[in-house]
């Protein structure tokens, strides 16, 4: 969709004819979806310096004078908007709270928005730098080419803004912004209170949230919590996301010799502990994938009426398949939707000695598997946890948290040290709840359509300390493109994506509730 | 052992004695352990300074420059001492003959030394250069102290010269040449032909050994094989070795998706690639570290003779298990010597994704495992590569040498690519052949007692092309200490083994043959 200097024309009219709304009424008809496109449109345009803007501070977590510039910029931000700010402090970086009551609202939706990114390696970086944003399209070939920012004036929706954080998850943030500036420029308010959570931790895991939930329970007090970020269906079509899987991590090494010996003198006597390793680890999955530890999968079932949902996710899983080049997927599910429904058994490293150019003709000291378990709502991360834990155990280990002594190592004959982190819960709404419904009338009213819903999605995002602590249902609504390049280097946002984002904002802010 | 100047003076005198001996004599008595334990002292000390030279010479075989320097200096060393030198010429480093006829001599010994040692780290040897020989001796706490070289003089058996290849195995040629300065210097002669062969390639897996072997077979023509090189049994009692296990390996890879994924968004769907090597390589032996693929140890057979020769090495299994920290051990044979008879199969090194500080939350995009196999005189090995082969094809692996394709990868359920590299074959002497009589009697004379007769090495050194193409037995001489830090920082000769490497080559050399 070009921008240009007509559909600016004809946007202004009808936000003229928005105006013409009496702010606040509920009798009033509710703006349909070309208000809201034309109104996203204008302010997709007179909100990019601002997106520009927020992008240029550096943000990796791991560093607090970053975190303390975005809690600076976001605390202005919302501020001018007419926001009560509070910073909640943690051991590490706070976290912001910024609330605004509306007159007559008796209900309050918790808004969670993420503000760090992740770490970046500048030199992987086609352009000067990931902290100056950088306007790009595609060239005859098919290559990203910067172009001029004066180009955004009339811009493609499939020009992108390349950036750390351009989609995870600073784009919401500015959708966001926008989306309130629109509203407030049409003199329209929700009819509800907000009070949106900015976590600056989250590329870290949000080590500080679960305790800092709890500890302003009251503070955090809503009825529902929606969460902007993600990215939508690879169709790029509306999108709803009703839950996501949790994660806990293992660390399991085996021992062999105290230190690596001559493969020559000592392979038939000392224990490999690659071999160890490797027949813990086959015992646990069959060839299919499945987790063959008893009790994994115990409490899910996936009903009829929940197939139906998955079934109706419009996947291609040829095109998966093709783009990850798989001759044979998994068995956990019988469709893609299906498998991410289960929890997962992941080996996500695994070494011994050495490989390629390194290789030395050893019999290893050890041998260490990283393991990640992605968690749904049946599953209690300590439950699986355990069972993993009895099962390396019931194959004739001797287990333990240590890195063994020698006194340990000679007193068994197979010793495994089992260490895990549980980062947090999955947490999963139901469809027919009310945040479900009243998200669904909004993003139908927005596009005309229905929205693609995600009963879960695979990855994990700390939603469950909300879900659990506070004890509201939470949605995740994603609004940005697919291949954005999250976490990696030349991260992006379509500019398309980025003006559907605020359509999609201004949808649920003037959705009554 | 002190060397005062009491014993040289000693050792002066019963020089002497042997000087009566007329050259060449088959019927003089022979000289007795004493007299050659005296003149071992005298020309271990003489040595000294040859041994310093021979070892401030870098020889990392990866460097030409140092191979040339190394050729150049043993060409003169042997030059000196009346031998006729010959290059030997191959693709890269050249090996080096040196010849010397003995009147009256019928029977000719081939004697192979290895001049080039692994390369260095210097940051890890606790002396200005791995190439600046530093004698040292324990301190109060059983540290190494580094002493003036002035000490040497005096030395104790227990000091040490530390340096690359001070015991791999150059400190043997010095031994060799002293054993050699010495018999000269008594007028004596061995009554049979010597051929040396070095190679300056051993740490490299002396790839162009089995080529030269094969278009020199005439040159190198003699009736046995000697190989100085390799430490004593743990007691560091006079040893003889009869065989040693050849060497194969196997570089496995399986694959997951085509680049690594995200372990929320595809775990449970893209199959893990650490998951299906680790499945392949627990099925390919069992918990106790036996080997159970089909026909791997065919043909093996322990007999009741070879089981007492086995017993009788003095190995101290308790203090192994103590050293190396083992609560279990494999059980391929029924004790250590038993275990090396047979093929092993090793896993030297592994790796998928990250681990420790470096971990990611993915489905790694590959797996691999690289492998060595041990091979006894028993195992073509060939057929056990092929053996594994067709066991990983037998567990639903397309297997490639190739790493796959994309329309490969699409094609079949799960591939794998498999290469090997068949480096060389084990070797394996008679006890009751003639050399093994000969260097038996040899070594009993000079120690007053049985050598320890190991029947085949756990290691590999590459003496079957010898073996087998030239058609001639082949048994190891041993001379240095066990604890030497072969292959490591901080290598390094005890002094007291370096006299009886020399009173070991004095032994063999006035052994009527």
């Amino acid at each position: 969709m070009k921008a240009s200097l007509r559909t600016l024309v004809s946007g202004l009219l009808l936000a003229t004819t928005l105006l013409s709304l009496e702010a606040k009424s509920v009798e009033a008809p509710l703006p349909d979806a070309h208000a809201l496109g034309v109104l996203a449109e204008q302010y997709a345009h007179s909100s990019f310096p601002l997106l520009r803007e927020i992008l240029s501070i550096p943000n990796d977590a791991n560093n607090p004078a970053d975190v303390e510039a975005n809690v600076v910029w976001t605390e202005s931000a919302f501020a001018k908007r007419g926001f009560d700010t509070q910073r909640i402090a943690t051991a590490e970086a706070p976290l912001l709270l910024a609330t605004r009551q509306h007159a007559g609202a008796d209900k309050t939706v918790l808004i969670y928005l993420q503000i760090d990114g992740q770490p970046v390696d500048p030199s992987r970086w086609f352009q000067a730098s990931p902290y100056t944003p950088a306007l790009k399209q595609r060239d005859a070939t098919g290559d990203w080419e910067q172009i001029p920012w004066s180009a955004i004036e009339d811009y493609d929706d499939e020009m992108r803004v390349f950036a750390r954080s351009a989609s995870d998850a600073k784009g919401p943030v500015a959708m966001f912004l926008a989306s309130l500036d629109a509203l407030a420029a049409q003199n329209l308010e929700p009819n509800f209170n907000i009070k949106v959570i900015m976590d600056y931790e989250e590329e870290l895991g949000s080590p500080n949230l679960p305790g800092a939930v709890t500890e302003n329970r009251e503070l955090l007090a809503a009825d529902m919590l929606i969460i902007f970020d993600g990215p939508r269906h690879i169709t790029n079509r509306p999108t709803l996301t009703f839950g996501a899987r949790g994660i806990a991590t293992i660390t399991l090494t085996t021992y062999g010799p105290v230190v690596p010996q001559h493969s020559g003198h000592f392979g038939n006597y000392a224990p490999n502990p690659a071999l160890r390793l490797a027949q813990l680890l086959a015992s646990m999955k069959d060839s299919d994938g499945r987790v063959t530890v008893p009790g994994f999968y115990d409490g899910i079932r996936i009903d009829d009426a929940t197939k139906e949902i998955l079934r109706a996710v419009p996947d291609n899983e040829e095109d998966i398949k093709d783009r990850l080049q798989l001759g044979s997927i998994d068995k956990v599910g019988k469709s893609y939707q299906e498998a991410i429904q289960y929890p997962s058994l992941n080996i996500r490293g695994m070494q011994s000695g050495w490989i390629d150019d390194k290789v030395r003709t050893i019999v290893p000291g050890w041998a260490r598997a990283e393991i990640d378990i992605r968690l749904v709502l049946e599953s209690d991360p300590e439950r699986l946890i355990n069972l993993v834990k009895q099962h390396v155990s019931a194959q004739g280990f001797y287990v333990t948290d240590q890195t063994p002594d020698k006194a340990m190592r000679m007193a068994h004959e197979k010793v495994a040290t089992f260490t895990y982190e549980n980062s947090y819960q999955s947490f999963r709404t139901d469809f027919d709840s009310d945040v479900g419904r009243w998200l669904r009338s909004a993003l139908q009213r927005a596009f005309e359509e229905d929205p693609i819903q995600i009963r879960m999605s695979g990855g994990s995002i700390p939603i469950s300390p909300f879900v659990n602590t506070l004890g509201i249902p939470a949605v995740t609504v994603p609004t940005v493109n697919r291949d954005n390049n999250q976490h990696s280097p030349n991260e992006n946002l379509r500019l398309g994506n980025y003006r559907d984002g605020i359509r999609t904002m201004l949808g649920i802010l003037t959705e009554p509730l």
